[in-house]
């Protein structure tokens, strides 16, 4: 059994849908959190200085959405064929595009600014993409009407844009709220959730 | 043989990479290209509304990093197990966060505050990704030390980045310019380069 621990900040973030997959997998792991006030001490020492970092057996993979996509990978959750896994690929890219739209909010320091940008999020932005994974998640899924890491990887951000924006975002989306249900309630999951709320 | 067409604009970009791949792979591809002033009325209709897109027999693929990994598993440019192909996804990851801390650039409008971000990028953000890029390719690629999709994907996006900052980037990166010498003397790359200058 390979050795894997997880370095993060103490929020869920982009290290959620890891912890997820891991406890999914039943992989034992050691949760490392790193307090704000030592991140300067360990941004150096990380290549490109950024967190999360997963340790497997030694060798450091780098990326949250490259993690995922080599985890999953190992419970069948990547698709069954190159068809399948571009599908779910895409479908996590375009989560990433929307959490670059929201990563301005970080910069801004004007409290006025940041209010309109979140308005503007929560209006328009996140609705135009929870529209289009609602009417995917039809089909009970965000990818090829099964279970993929796609929908680990979203639902997870779900949670934390709803964190970052500090609002409900999905309870009109009756398909992607039946869907959070399901992924929440996996084996491992669940577990993982009730522990860390 | 199946049929393929690219959409996108009539620029380098994110769809680059794509027309190296296809053309590497010895595809014949329509590139269509979008004129500035046609893109609203396309727009609605392109989930997410965003380009490049690629249509493989009438089938449609998004997001740009998700078509070169679907493209790459063709031409075994996208690592021999999950391993090599998480340190392909992870390279790759990081230059998207590169484009990700560039792409304010399109949204400032104050010529000033522009060039400050510019001479920002161009002495400090880019040199700090450009020089792990070029420790990394002393073993003569990328990743795994073998040709991968990632290095499509980095030299074709480093000529869009010397396009946008306007400055050549690279030259002081002596790995990183055999790379580019490397890449673009692939057969097909080489033939579309030559074409479309």
């Amino acid at each position: 059994m390979p050795s894997y621990t997880l370095t993060y900040f103490n929020i869920k973030g982009r290290g959620e849908p890891i912890r997820w997959l891991l406890s999914y997998l039943k992989k034992d792991f050691e949760d490392k959190r790193i307090a704000p006030q030592d991140w300067p001490k360990h941004k150096d020492s990380i290549l490109f200085g950024k967190v999360p970092v997963l340790d497997v057996d030694g060798k450091r993979l780098y990326q949250s959405d490259a993690i995922c996509r080599y985890l999953a990978k190992e419970g069948n959750l990547a698709g069954d064929n190159s068809l399948e896994s571009q599908e779910i690929d895409a479908i996590v890219g375009s989560f990433n595009d929307l959490l670059g739209a929201v990563s301005p909010l970080w910069k801004i320091t004007d409290p006025k600014e940041k209010e309109e940008l979140k308005d503007k999020l929560k209006s328009t932005v996140i609705p135009s993409y929870f529209k289009i994974y609602d009417d995917v998640a039809k089909s009970g899924y965000l990818a090829n009407g099964k279970l993929s890491w796609a929908d680990f990887f979203i639902i997870a951000g779900q949670g934390t844009l709803e964190f970052v924006i500090g609002a409900d975002l999905i309870s009109g989306y009756p398909n992607l709220v039946a869907l959070r249900t399901k992924i929440t309630n996996l084996p491992g999951v669940k577990e993982w959730i009730e522990k860390h709320p």
